[in-house]
Protein backbone atom coordinates (compact mmCIF):
# COMPACT_ATOMS: atom_id res chain seq x y z
CA UNK A 1 0.00 0.00 0.00
CA UNK A 2 0.94 3.30 -0.48
CA UNK A 3 2.84 5.41 2.29
CA UNK A 4 0.41 8.21 3.01
CA UNK A 5 2.44 10.86 5.83
CA UNK A 6 0.29 14.03 6.55
CA UNK A 7 2.00 17.18 8.08
CA UNK A 8 -0.22 19.92 9.95
CA UNK A 9 1.48 22.24 11.13
CA UNK A 10 1.60 26.45 12.94
CA UNK A 11 3.03 28.61 11.15
CA UNK A 12 6.82 29.08 11.61
CA UNK A 13 7.19 25.90 13.12
CA UNK A 14 9.47 24.28 10.40
CA UNK A 15 6.52 21.96 9.35
CA UNK A 16 7.02 22.61 6.05
CA UNK A 17 10.90 22.33 6.11
CA UNK A 18 10.22 18.89 7.88
CA UNK A 19 7.79 17.37 5.07
CA UNK A 20 10.00 18.20 2.81
CA UNK A 21 13.31 16.99 4.41
CA UNK A 22 11.00 13.42 5.40
CA UNK A 23 10.12 12.83 1.75
CA UNK A 24 13.42 13.39 0.17
CA UNK A 25 14.95 10.77 2.88
CA UNK A 26 12.06 8.33 2.43
CA UNK A 27 12.11 8.78 -1.44
CA UNK A 28 8.25 9.50 -1.39
CA UNK A 29 6.66 12.00 -3.67
CA UNK A 30 6.05 16.09 -1.56
CA UNK A 31 3.03 17.92 -2.14
CA UNK A 32 2.08 21.30 -1.24
CA UNK A 33 2.44 24.22 -3.42
CA UNK A 34 1.31 21.54 -6.08
CA UNK A 35 -1.81 21.28 -4.68
CA UNK A 36 -2.80 24.87 -5.67
CA UNK A 37 -2.08 24.74 -8.87
CA UNK A 38 -4.01 21.61 -9.52
CA UNK A 39 -7.12 22.63 -7.80
CA UNK A 40 -7.06 25.75 -9.80
CA UNK A 41 -6.89 23.37 -12.91
CA UNK A 42 -9.40 21.50 -11.97
CA UNK A 43 -12.11 23.76 -10.70
CA UNK A 44 -11.46 26.55 -13.78
CA UNK A 45 -11.24 28.93 -10.43
CA UNK A 46 -7.77 31.43 -11.09
CA UNK A 47 -4.94 30.11 -9.40
CA UNK A 48 -5.22 33.31 -7.82
CA UNK A 49 -8.12 33.17 -6.00
CA UNK A 50 -7.53 29.34 -4.67
CA UNK A 51 -4.19 30.35 -3.65
CA UNK A 52 -6.22 32.95 -1.34
CA UNK A 53 -8.67 30.31 0.25
CA UNK A 54 -6.31 27.61 0.71
CA UNK A 55 -3.64 28.91 1.25
CA UNK A 56 -4.11 32.61 2.90
CA UNK A 57 -7.95 31.61 4.32
CA UNK A 58 -8.88 34.74 2.88
CA UNK A 59 -12.64 35.87 3.55
CA UNK A 60 -13.13 38.95 1.70
CA UNK A 61 -14.89 39.31 -1.10
CA UNK A 62 -12.89 40.25 -4.09
CA UNK A 63 -13.40 40.51 -8.06
CA UNK A 64 -11.99 37.11 -9.10
CA UNK A 65 -11.60 35.48 -12.80
CA UNK A 66 -13.49 33.23 -13.60
CA UNK A 67 -12.78 31.50 -17.00
CA UNK A 68 -12.19 34.81 -19.18
CA UNK A 69 -14.00 37.16 -16.96
CA UNK A 70 -13.64 38.93 -13.93
CA UNK A 71 -16.38 38.92 -11.79
CA UNK A 72 -17.67 39.02 -7.85
CA UNK A 73 -18.45 35.92 -7.15
CA UNK A 74 -20.72 34.41 -4.49
CA UNK A 75 -17.65 33.45 -1.65
CA UNK A 76 -19.27 30.74 -0.15
CA UNK A 77 -20.26 28.77 -3.09
CA UNK A 78 -16.54 29.12 -4.90
CA UNK A 79 -15.09 27.98 -1.14
CA UNK A 80 -16.60 25.07 -0.74
CA UNK A 81 -16.52 23.83 -4.56
CA UNK A 82 -12.26 24.88 -3.35
CA UNK A 83 -12.85 22.43 -0.89
CA UNK A 84 -14.09 19.80 -3.16
CA UNK A 85 -11.74 20.09 -5.76
CA UNK A 86 -8.90 19.99 -2.88
CA UNK A 87 -10.00 16.85 -1.76
CA UNK A 88 -10.61 15.04 -4.69
CA UNK A 89 -6.99 15.98 -5.95
CA UNK A 90 -5.81 14.88 -2.97
CA UNK A 91 -7.63 11.68 -2.59
CA UNK A 92 -5.96 11.10 -6.54
CA UNK A 93 -2.91 12.11 -5.23
CA UNK A 94 -3.09 9.76 -2.56
CA UNK A 95 -3.83 6.98 -4.54
CA UNK A 96 -2.09 7.13 -7.29
CA UNK A 97 1.42 7.31 -4.97
CA UNK A 98 1.32 8.65 -1.79
CA UNK A 99 3.60 11.29 -0.75
CA UNK A 100 4.02 13.89 1.88
CA UNK A 101 1.06 16.10 2.16
CA UNK A 102 1.53 19.38 3.98
CA UNK A 103 -1.81 20.91 5.42
CA UNK A 104 -4.77 21.37 3.33
CA UNK A 105 -7.10 19.22 5.71
CA UNK A 106 -5.10 15.83 4.30
CA UNK A 107 -5.11 14.27 7.41
CA UNK A 108 -8.74 14.29 7.44
CA UNK A 109 -9.13 13.96 3.52
CA UNK A 110 -7.31 11.04 3.70
CA UNK A 111 -8.47 9.88 7.18
CA UNK A 112 -10.35 6.42 5.37
CA UNK A 113 -6.28 5.57 4.09
CA UNK A 114 -5.09 5.70 7.71
CA UNK A 115 -2.28 8.24 7.10
CA UNK A 116 0.80 8.70 9.44
CA UNK A 117 -0.33 11.96 10.91
CA UNK A 118 1.82 14.61 11.94
CA UNK A 119 1.43 17.35 13.80
CA UNK A 120 4.60 20.31 14.23
CA UNK A 121 4.02 23.05 16.80
CA UNK A 122 6.74 25.34 18.70
CA UNK A 123 6.66 28.41 20.83
CA UNK A 124 6.23 31.65 20.00
CA UNK A 125 9.55 32.75 20.39
CA UNK A 126 11.12 29.78 18.18
CA UNK A 127 8.42 30.71 15.32
CA UNK A 128 8.92 34.11 15.65
CA UNK A 129 13.01 33.33 14.81
CA UNK A 130 12.19 30.59 11.74
CA UNK A 131 10.07 33.40 10.37
CA UNK A 132 13.07 35.96 10.71
CA UNK A 133 15.35 33.53 9.60
CA UNK A 134 13.42 33.08 6.36
CA UNK A 135 12.17 36.44 5.51
CA UNK A 136 13.31 38.84 2.94
CA UNK A 137 16.55 41.01 4.14
CA UNK A 138 14.21 44.00 3.16
CA UNK A 139 11.70 42.81 6.19
CA UNK A 140 10.65 45.56 7.82
CA UNK A 141 7.98 43.69 10.29
CA UNK A 142 9.13 44.23 14.20
CA UNK A 143 9.07 41.21 16.47
CA UNK A 144 5.66 42.52 17.59
CA UNK A 145 3.86 43.01 14.11
CA UNK A 146 5.15 39.37 13.00
CA UNK A 147 4.13 37.60 16.22
CA UNK A 148 0.61 39.41 15.67
CA UNK A 149 0.76 37.92 11.59
CA UNK A 150 1.76 34.51 12.99
CA UNK A 151 -1.34 34.19 15.29
CA UNK A 152 -3.61 35.78 12.59
CA UNK A 153 -2.20 33.16 9.99
CA UNK A 154 -3.20 30.29 12.96
CA UNK A 155 -6.06 31.62 13.71
CA UNK A 156 -7.06 31.45 9.82
CA UNK A 157 -5.95 28.00 9.07
CA UNK A 158 -7.37 26.72 12.95
CA UNK A 159 -11.00 28.50 11.46
CA UNK A 160 -10.72 27.00 8.22
CA UNK A 161 -9.94 23.23 9.08
CA UNK A 162 -12.36 23.51 11.37
CA UNK A 163 -15.35 24.72 9.25
CA UNK A 164 -14.35 22.13 6.42
CA UNK A 165 -13.73 19.16 9.03
CA UNK A 166 -15.93 19.64 11.86
CA UNK A 167 -12.60 18.64 14.04
CA UNK A 168 -10.59 21.17 16.45
CA UNK A 169 -7.02 22.00 14.72
CA UNK A 170 -3.87 20.88 16.45
CA UNK A 171 -5.51 18.74 19.16
CA UNK A 172 -2.91 16.06 19.75
CA UNK A 173 -5.88 13.15 19.93
CA UNK A 174 -6.16 14.06 16.19
CA UNK A 175 -2.58 13.15 15.33
CA UNK A 176 -0.17 10.10 15.58
CA UNK A 177 2.78 12.10 16.19
CA UNK A 178 3.03 15.99 17.96
CA UNK A 179 6.38 17.25 17.77
CA UNK A 180 7.72 20.06 19.16
CA UNK A 181 10.33 21.92 17.08
CA UNK A 182 11.35 24.53 19.82
CA UNK A 183 15.09 24.90 19.52
CA UNK A 184 15.52 21.82 17.05
CA UNK A 185 17.42 21.70 14.03
CA UNK A 186 14.71 20.06 12.09
CA UNK A 187 17.59 18.03 9.77
CA UNK A 188 18.73 16.60 12.53
CA UNK A 189 15.75 14.79 14.13
CA UNK A 190 14.26 13.37 10.92
CA UNK A 191 16.92 9.45 11.01
CA UNK A 192 14.61 9.26 13.87
CA UNK A 193 10.90 10.17 12.05
CA UNK A 194 12.16 7.86 9.44
CA UNK A 195 13.31 4.98 11.76
CA UNK A 196 9.88 5.64 13.82
CA UNK A 197 7.79 5.64 10.32
CA UNK A 198 9.15 2.06 10.15
CA UNK A 199 7.96 0.47 13.71
CA UNK A 200 4.05 1.37 13.20
CA UNK A 201 2.80 -1.28 11.43
CA UNK B 1 25.37 16.43 30.83
CA UNK B 2 23.29 13.62 32.83
CA UNK B 3 20.36 12.74 30.26
CA UNK B 4 16.81 12.88 31.46
CA UNK B 5 13.30 11.69 29.96
CA UNK B 6 10.30 12.37 31.47
CA UNK B 7 7.10 10.24 30.70
CA UNK B 8 3.42 11.45 31.05
CA UNK B 9 1.16 9.09 30.35
CA UNK B 10 -2.99 8.40 30.15
CA UNK B 11 -3.83 5.64 31.79
CA UNK B 12 -3.43 2.34 29.51
CA UNK B 13 -1.87 4.19 26.84
CA UNK B 14 1.37 1.74 27.67
CA UNK B 15 3.77 4.76 28.56
CA UNK B 16 5.19 2.94 31.58
CA UNK B 17 6.14 -0.13 28.91
CA UNK B 18 7.73 2.45 26.82
CA UNK B 19 9.31 4.18 29.43
CA UNK B 20 10.55 0.83 30.55
CA UNK B 21 11.65 -0.27 27.19
CA UNK B 22 13.55 3.18 26.45
CA UNK B 23 15.50 3.18 29.52
CA UNK B 24 16.63 -0.87 28.80
CA UNK B 25 17.40 0.19 25.36
CA UNK B 26 19.28 3.20 26.27
CA UNK B 27 21.31 2.03 29.55
CA UNK B 28 19.41 5.22 31.55
CA UNK B 29 18.30 4.58 34.52
CA UNK B 30 14.22 3.58 35.14
CA UNK B 31 12.09 5.14 38.26
CA UNK B 32 8.75 4.13 38.90
CA UNK B 33 7.44 3.08 41.67
CA UNK B 34 11.12 3.23 43.39
CA UNK B 35 10.03 6.83 43.62
CA UNK B 36 6.93 6.20 45.83
CA UNK B 37 9.17 3.86 48.02
CA UNK B 38 11.86 6.69 48.01
CA UNK B 39 9.46 9.17 49.53
CA UNK B 40 7.91 6.94 52.00
CA UNK B 41 11.35 7.27 53.44
CA UNK B 42 11.83 10.32 53.41
CA UNK B 43 8.83 11.69 55.06
CA UNK B 44 8.40 9.31 57.65
CA UNK B 45 4.64 8.31 55.99
CA UNK B 46 3.62 5.10 55.52
CA UNK B 47 4.50 3.43 52.24
CA UNK B 48 0.46 3.01 51.54
CA UNK B 49 -0.11 6.30 52.51
CA UNK B 50 2.03 7.86 49.85
CA UNK B 51 1.30 5.41 47.47
CA UNK B 52 -2.59 6.50 48.45
CA UNK B 53 -1.55 10.52 47.31
CA UNK B 54 1.25 9.62 44.35
CA UNK B 55 0.14 6.73 42.66
CA UNK B 56 -3.55 6.81 43.33
CA UNK B 57 -4.47 10.73 43.87
CA UNK B 58 -6.77 9.50 46.76
CA UNK B 59 -8.39 12.69 48.24
CA UNK B 60 -10.49 11.04 50.50
CA UNK B 61 -9.32 11.22 54.63
CA UNK B 62 -8.73 8.08 56.51
CA UNK B 63 -6.53 6.59 59.33
CA UNK B 64 -2.46 6.49 58.22
CA UNK B 65 -0.07 5.00 60.28
CA UNK B 66 2.28 8.04 61.22
CA UNK B 67 5.55 6.69 62.66
CA UNK B 68 4.27 3.80 65.31
CA UNK B 69 0.65 4.83 66.08
CA UNK B 70 -2.48 5.29 63.65
CA UNK B 71 -4.16 8.87 63.26
CA UNK B 72 -6.39 10.18 61.16
CA UNK B 73 -3.91 13.55 59.65
CA UNK B 74 -4.83 16.76 58.08
CA UNK B 75 -4.64 15.43 54.52
CA UNK B 76 -3.74 18.84 53.12
CA UNK B 77 -0.52 19.18 55.17
CA UNK B 78 0.52 15.87 54.57
CA UNK B 79 -0.49 15.96 51.03
CA UNK B 80 1.90 18.94 50.66
CA UNK B 81 4.91 17.76 52.14
CA UNK B 82 4.17 13.98 50.28
CA UNK B 83 4.80 16.65 47.52
CA UNK B 84 7.61 18.16 48.78
CA UNK B 85 9.37 15.14 49.43
CA UNK B 86 8.99 13.88 45.84
CA UNK B 87 10.27 16.82 44.81
CA UNK B 88 13.38 16.67 46.33
CA UNK B 89 13.93 13.18 45.63
CA UNK B 90 13.19 13.71 41.94
CA UNK B 91 15.76 16.35 41.82
CA UNK B 92 18.36 14.54 43.69
CA UNK B 93 17.85 11.04 41.52
CA UNK B 94 17.81 13.46 37.88
CA UNK B 95 21.16 14.94 39.59
CA UNK B 96 22.83 12.05 40.40
CA UNK B 97 22.39 10.05 37.15
CA UNK B 98 19.73 11.15 35.13
CA UNK B 99 17.50 8.68 33.86
CA UNK B 100 13.58 7.98 33.08
CA UNK B 101 10.78 8.97 35.21
CA UNK B 102 7.09 8.16 34.72
CA UNK B 103 4.72 10.42 35.37
CA UNK B 104 4.66 12.09 39.33
CA UNK B 105 5.04 15.64 37.90
CA UNK B 106 8.56 15.33 37.01
CA UNK B 107 8.13 17.13 33.70
CA UNK B 108 7.64 19.74 35.50
CA UNK B 109 9.40 19.30 38.47
CA UNK B 110 12.65 18.97 36.52
CA UNK B 111 11.68 21.57 34.19
CA UNK B 112 15.07 24.01 34.81
CA UNK B 113 16.59 20.80 33.42
CA UNK B 114 14.98 20.88 30.14
CA UNK B 115 14.04 17.31 30.50
CA UNK B 116 12.79 15.50 26.43
CA UNK B 117 9.05 15.58 28.05
CA UNK B 118 7.39 12.51 26.47
CA UNK B 119 3.59 12.16 26.43
CA UNK B 120 1.55 8.81 26.15
CA UNK B 121 -1.71 8.70 24.57
CA UNK B 122 -3.96 6.60 23.04
CA UNK B 123 -8.19 6.21 22.41
CA UNK B 124 -10.26 4.56 24.62
CA UNK B 125 -10.31 1.41 22.39
CA UNK B 126 -7.00 0.90 22.75
CA UNK B 127 -6.40 1.82 26.27
CA UNK B 128 -9.46 -1.02 27.48
CA UNK B 129 -7.81 -3.23 25.16
CA UNK B 130 -4.48 -2.77 26.33
CA UNK B 131 -5.76 -2.83 30.28
CA UNK B 132 -8.02 -6.13 29.63
CA UNK B 133 -4.54 -7.80 28.33
CA UNK B 134 -2.66 -6.97 31.61
CA UNK B 135 -5.83 -7.55 34.13
CA UNK B 136 -5.39 -10.78 35.92
CA UNK B 137 -7.62 -14.01 34.68
CA UNK B 138 -9.64 -13.15 37.51
CA UNK B 139 -11.06 -9.61 36.23
CA UNK B 140 -14.47 -9.42 36.36
CA UNK B 141 -15.09 -6.00 35.34
CA UNK B 142 -17.29 -5.29 32.62
CA UNK B 143 -15.92 -3.08 29.47
CA UNK B 144 -17.89 -0.58 30.53
CA UNK B 145 -16.97 -0.41 34.12
CA UNK B 146 -12.91 -0.37 33.15
CA UNK B 147 -13.84 2.73 30.47
CA UNK B 148 -14.99 3.89 33.43
CA UNK B 149 -12.22 3.17 35.40
CA UNK B 150 -9.68 4.26 33.12
CA UNK B 151 -11.40 7.75 32.79
CA UNK B 152 -11.57 8.43 36.56
CA UNK B 153 -7.90 7.15 36.98
CA UNK B 154 -6.73 10.10 34.56
CA UNK B 155 -9.34 12.29 36.02
CA UNK B 156 -7.53 12.21 39.21
CA UNK B 157 -4.04 12.30 37.42
CA UNK B 158 -5.08 15.84 35.62
CA UNK B 159 -6.37 17.02 39.12
CA UNK B 160 -3.24 16.34 40.64
CA UNK B 161 -0.80 17.48 38.35
CA UNK B 162 -2.95 21.02 37.81
CA UNK B 163 -2.76 21.54 41.48
CA UNK B 164 1.01 21.21 41.93
CA UNK B 165 1.96 22.70 38.62
CA UNK B 166 -0.51 24.76 37.63
CA UNK B 167 -0.47 23.82 33.97
CA UNK B 168 -3.04 21.77 32.61
CA UNK B 169 -2.23 18.19 32.36
CA UNK B 170 -1.36 16.35 28.51
CA UNK B 171 -1.77 19.87 26.54
CA UNK B 172 0.90 19.04 23.67
CA UNK B 173 2.76 22.78 24.42
CA UNK B 174 3.73 21.19 27.63
CA UNK B 175 5.75 18.40 25.40
CA UNK B 176 8.75 17.66 23.58
CA UNK B 177 6.70 14.69 21.11
CA UNK B 178 3.09 13.44 21.97
CA UNK B 179 3.20 9.76 20.90
CA UNK B 180 -0.78 8.11 19.93
CA UNK B 181 -0.16 4.66 20.96
CA UNK B 182 -3.36 3.38 19.58
CA UNK B 183 -2.54 0.05 17.67
CA UNK B 184 1.08 1.05 18.34
CA UNK B 185 3.30 -2.01 19.50
CA UNK B 186 5.31 -0.54 21.79
CA UNK B 187 8.03 -2.40 21.26
CA UNK B 188 8.19 -1.36 17.46
CA UNK B 189 8.77 2.14 18.09
CA UNK B 190 11.58 2.24 20.44
CA UNK B 191 14.41 2.28 17.90
CA UNK B 192 12.73 5.31 16.43
CA UNK B 193 12.79 7.15 19.80
CA UNK B 194 15.90 6.34 20.34
CA UNK B 195 17.32 7.58 17.46
CA UNK B 196 15.06 10.64 17.31
CA UNK B 197 16.52 11.45 21.15
CA UNK B 198 19.90 11.67 19.30
CA UNK B 199 18.86 14.25 17.08
CA UNK B 200 18.20 16.63 20.22
CA UNK B 201 20.88 18.89 21.27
Amino acid sequence: MNQIITISREFGSGGRELGKRLAETMGLAYYDYEIIKGIADKSGLALTYVNSIVEHHMTEYYPIRVGRSFTVVNKPVTETAVFKAQSELIKELAEKEGGVFIGRCADYILRERRPVRIMVYADLDSRLLRCREKAKSGERLSDEEMRRQIIAVDKRRSRYYEQYTGQKWGVKENFDLCINTSGVKIKEIIPGLVEYKKGLS
